[in-house]
């Protein structure tokens, strides 16, 4: 109501989750008034980010390089593997600090009737690197949500043939939980805990 | 933890009120994998606010032109003066549609013990203003909290010598408000200042 460009920092601002219209407002004339200094700050940062930050070839998570700090890690092991949705949840696991695999991110979970199959969420990326005979074990870490499980599931029958050992993280993660807003030390029991399927 | 750019990102949505680290590093995933072109669209709107976005020469609210258009509105009425703390108060008021004059932005409110003084608020500038003779009423708007009460307070006590009507906003029970959730502080004020209807 000031300006159409404070009109407009107000709608910008409403893309970032759980920012409502009366938030949105707040946070523009906090900005404007307070710290107009650091809204530069943040001005660069979101370009910074947006412009440099990618998936890495290797596991799908998040990089400014082509291959990620975890996969380029010589001092994390090879042979296990943790099969995640997303990067929130790699982020989430290594929070923990129980875990010292290697990652590999879904980018999704299967969900038939939003059209997301194996393809979508690259199950042929996942089961070619598999198939390198690197990998020992594969920890199932997909949410425990319903979608979540049913893709552990798909990922446990396409593995079948494998000479892997399939594990699924612990219940102790609640039921309905996605695995960023766990704490971590429920995550981490839950890893340690895992239960081997194969 | 995925890249510099990444924990810069993390770090720079803190500055946004009430954004902690978890929910800062959501808002920052949730910009890299599903909005980069919004996301760029929420870094020019701020680099554009920060740059365009002055305060308004003659009532110091905001405005992207030298005067802001509500001191520059003619449907608006020049001898109601509405002073109030800072722009969100206007925009709140503005937000009532009850209210068809014109504000004045003191920028603060008296906090001597910070060394906010009537100078650091401007109030010569507000006394200048006033003696210019167009206004007749002045609603004192500052907040209801200790400092908001003594800054209207010092405006009353400077402005006895001008012939004009001073006025507070009234002070009571909130619109839906249960009594015996209001604090007595407040409710004490609204048997004190009630309104004779007969
Ligand atoms: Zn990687
Ligand atoms: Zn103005």
């Amino acid at each position: 109501m000031f300006s159409p460009k404070f009109d407009e920092l107000v709608q910008a601002l409403r893309i970032l989750p759980s920012v409502g219209p009366k938030s949105a407002q707040r946070m523009a004339l906090n900005l404007i008034m307070k710290n107009k200094e650091r809204a530069e700050i943040l001005a660069n940062a979101l370009h910074d980010a947006v412009n440099h930050i990618q998936t890495c070839s290797i596991c799908h998570s998040l990089t400014e390089d082509d291959i990620c700090s975890i996969c380029q890690a010589y001092d994390r092991e090879d042979s296990l593997l943790c099969v995640v949705e997303s990067p929130a949840d790699v982020m989430a696991i290594e929070q923990t600090g129980s875990f010292r695999g290697k990652y590999h991110v879904l980018g999704g979970r299967l969900s038939p009737l939003d059209g997301i199959g194996p393809e979508e969420i690259g199950i042929p990326a996942l089961m070619a690197r598999l198939q390198q005979g690197q990998i020992e074990e594969v920890i199932l870490a997909t949410n425990a949500t319903v979608e979540g499980q049913a893709t552990a599931h798909y990922l446990l029958e396409a593995c079948k043939h494998l000479p892997l050992r399939m594990t699924r993280i612990a219940q102790g993660v609640p039921q309905g939980g996605e695995l960023e807003y766990v704490d971590s030390h429920t995550l981490g029991q839950a890893l340690h805990q895992r239960l081997q399927f194969k």
